[in-house]
C-alpha cells in the first residue's frame, strides 16, 4: 500500500511541505503500515523553489543583488539535487513582497536583482536553468535584467536608461554586444501559467499593472513604453513580442526571455513534476492525494492538483484532493481521474479559523479518505 | 451496487426524509446505475413519527385533546405500515414546541394530551404502542397523561387535582380504580434516550426543567412535588420510581409508564432501526450512507448514526457518516464499523449558511465519498 503525497501550499496558510507532512499523519494513523512518498509540489508561484531544492535534496545560494526598488539586498538561488539545474524565482529579487504596499510603483521597480541573481549562478558555472515567473513588482520587460547581464538600453542623448519601466519611452538604442555571452550557452525553462501578450488590453500592465500599483495613468505610460520597447526589440532581434502568448508574463519579463534567451516556455506545473520527479515516485503507488488551498474551475486550468492528477492517471492511478474550500462545476476534474474532491472544514468556521488550523484539519481529513478508499483493498475488514 | 441512505435528520435544517433524498441524489450521479434504499431515521425524538409512518408506508390520525396548557386543538397519532403498531410522539399533545416561550411554565404544563392521544388510540382497537420521549414541555410525571386514562389523583378535600406539576403536593389520594383496562391488555415501547431518575439532582426536574422555563425556585417545588407523588406511587403500586433509570425522561413521564403500563424502556434509535425494517433493507448491501447534524462523542452512545453503523456491522456493512460538524475524538466510531467520517462544508462557513444549502452540501459530499470509496469496486476504471 503505497501512497503519494503531493500536494501544493494551501496560500496563505501552511506550505506544501507541512501540508504534505500532516496528510501523512492522517494516512499512518489509519494505516501505520502504509508506504507514504512525499512530493510537496508547487504550481511555479511562490515557494517553488524551496520546494524543489528540499523535494530534490538540492541547495541555496546567497547573492548581494538590488531589490526591485534598488535597496542592496541578499536574494537566494536554489540548485536542484542534480547539482546542475539552477532554479531562480523572479519573486525573489524583484517580488511585490519585497516591497511595501505604500511603496509599490511600476515605474520604478526593477528587474535588475533577477539579472544579477542569473549573473552569479553564471559565475558558478551552472548553464541549466528554471525561472520561476510569479510574484514580480515590476513592469519594465525585463529592461533591468537584460541591463544587469550587459544590454545596453540608451537614451537620445546616448545615457544608459536609469531602471524602471516608467523610462522605457526614453529607450533610442539597444545594444547586445556586451550580452553575457554564457546565456547563449545555456538553457533556459521558463516556468508560467500567464498566457497573456506583452501588451494591449489583454497584455503584461492592464491585466497584471494595477495589482503591483499601477494607477490608470500610470498603465497608460506603461504599456504604452513596453509598446515602444517592443518595437525596438523587433527591429533589433526580429522578434515579435506584442503578441505573443506568455511574454507579458511578470511584467513583460517573459518577453525578454523570449527574444533574448535560447528558452522554453512550460506551464509551472509540469516542469514542477518533472523535477521533482513525481512520474518516478509514482510507480506501483495506489492512491495519489493533491491538494490546494481553493479548488475551482481554474484547478482544471493546469494548476497542481490537476498536473499531479494527469500524471497519476497515465499510470492508472487515482488521485484525491484535499481543498480548503471546492465550488462550482468540478466534474471536471474527474476525466483526469480524481475520485474525490474534500474539503478539509469538520464544521462551519471562518476562514481565520480553518487557516490557523489548516494542518489538524488536513491530517483528520486524510485519515477519512484513506479509511473509506482502503477499506478492505488494503485486506482489511469491519 | 446498493446503497442503503439511512440518515437522521439534521436538526434546524433538513428532515431525515430530505438529507436521505438529497443524499441518493449524489449517489446517482456517480453512479447512475446504484441502487439507492433510503430509510430516514430517528433517535426517538423529533420527526419520529413522520418518518417511521412514512417509511413503513403508514398513516396518521387526528384527535382533539388538550395542548399543554388546557387549551383544545388537534394533534396526531401515527399508525405503522403494520396497521398494528401505533406511534406517538409526547411532543405532539405535550410538546414545548405548542408552548411560545413566554408561556413556558412545568408547574402548570400536563401530559393530560398525551392521554388523551392514547385513549383514542385504543378506541381505535390499537393495542401495541410506541411512546417517543423528548421534547416535554412538562414535568407532571405523566400525572396528567394518568388522570385523562382514568386514574384519580385527589387531595385532602377528596378533590380531583388540578393539572400541573404544581399541583402534585397536594396528592392524598390514588386511586386505579377506574384506570382504563385495556392498558393493561396493551404493549408500550417506550423510546427514550435519558437515563436519569424521576427525583435527586439527577432526576427530571433539575436536569431537564429549567429548558421548559423552571426558575430555580420552581425546581424545588417540582422536584419535591415528584417526590411525593413517587412516594405516593410506591405505596400504592409497590414500584419505587425515586433512583429508576428513565424514569425522569420527559418531565417523569418515563416514571408513569415504568409504575402503571406493561412497558419496556429501549434506546430510540434501536427502535427505529427496528419498525423501520433497517435489517431487512440492509440484505445484499455494500455500503451504508448515515449521517446528522453534529457528530461527537455522543454520537457513539445510542444516537442515530451508531445504531444504523451497529446493524450494518452485524451483516459485514461498511457505514459512511455525513456530518454537518464532527468534533473530538470519531475514532471511537471506528470499531462500529464506520469507514469514514466527512463534514459536508464545502469551504469556511456560516452555521446559518450551512444549514440553508444543507441539501445541496450533502449531495456534492455524498457524490465524493460514492466516488472514492467505489472506484473500481464498481467496475470502473480511470
Amino acid at each position: 500500500m503505497k501512497i503519494v503525497i503531493a500536494p501544493d501550499s494551501f496560500k496563505g496558510s501552511i506550505s506544501s511541505m507541512d501540508a504534505a507532512l500532516s496528510i501523512e499523519r492522517g494516512i499512518l494513523h489509519a494505516y501505520p503500515q502504509a508506504e507514504t512518498v512525499l512530493v510537496p509540489v508547487a504550481d511555479g508561484g511562490e515557494g517553488t523553489m524551496e520546494n524543489l531544492v528540499a523535494a530534490t535534496g538540492g541547495h541555496k545560494t546567497k547573492v548581494h543583488v538590488i531589490d526591485p526598488l534598488k535597496k542592496p539586498f541578499e536574494a537566494e538561488f536554489g540548485v536542484l539535487g542534480d547539482q546542475q539545474t539552477c532554479i531562480i524565482e523572479i519573486a525573489a529579487a524583484s517580488g511585490l513582497n519585497l516591497v511595501s504596499i505604500g511603496e509599490r510603483n511600476p515605474l520604478k521597480a526593477t528587474t535588475y536583482g533577477t539579472g544579477q541573481l542569473i549573473k552569479a549562478a553564471l559565475d558558478e558555472g551552472y548553464r541549466n536553468f528554471i525561472l520561476a515567473l510569479g510574484g514580480s513588482a515590476t513592469n519594465d520587460g525585463g529592461a533591468g535584467m537584460l541591463q544587469a547581464l550587459g544590454v545596453e538600453l540608451k537614451n537620445s542623448a546616448g545615457k544608459e536608461l536609469d531602471v524602471g519601466g516608467g523610462e522605457l519611452g526614453q529607450l533610442q538604442q539597444l545594444s547586445t554586444e556586451n550580452f553575457d555571452p554564457r546565456i547563449e550557452e545555456s538553457q533556459f525553462t521558463i516556468a508560467s501559467d500567464v498566457e497573456n501578450p506583452f501588451v494591449g488590453p489583454t497584455g503584461a500592465t492592464y491585466v497584471f499593472g494595477p495589482q503591483k500599483g499601477a494607477t490608470e495613468a500610470m498603465v497608460k505610460v506603461l504599456d504604452a513604453n513596453l509598446l515602444h520597447f517592443a518595437n525596438k526589440i523587433e527591429e533589433k532581434m526580429g522578434v515579435r513580442l506584442h503578441d505573443s502568448p506568455g511574454a507579458g508574463a511578470a511584467g513583460g519579463i517573459g518577453g525578454a526571455f523570449q527574444a533574448f534567451f535560447p528558452s522554453t516556455l512550460r506551464r509551472g506545473v509540469d516542469v514542477v513534476v518533472e523535477y521533482a520527479r513525481l512520474e518516478e515516485q509514482l510507480e506501483n503507488a495506489d492512491l495519489v492525494i493533491t491538494g490546494e488551498g481553493q479548488v475551482d474551475f481554474q484547478t482544471a486550468y493546469g494548476k497542481t492538483p490537476m498536473g499531479v492528477a494527469q500524471s497519476a492517471k497515465a499510470k492508472n492511478i487515482p488521485t484525491i484532493i484535499l481543498a480548503g474550500s471546492y465550488e462550482g462545476k468540478i466534474d471536471s476534474l474527474y476525466q483526469y481521474g480524481v475520485i474525490g474532491v474534500y474539503s478539509v472544514m469538520n464544521k462551519p468556521m471562518t476562514l481565520d479559523q480553518a487557516m490557523k488550523d489548516a494542518s489538524l484539519l488536513l491530517e483528520k481529513t486524510a485519515e477519512q479518505v484513506c479509511r473509506t478508499y482502503f477499506f478492505n483493498r488494503a485486506g482489511d475488514s469491519l
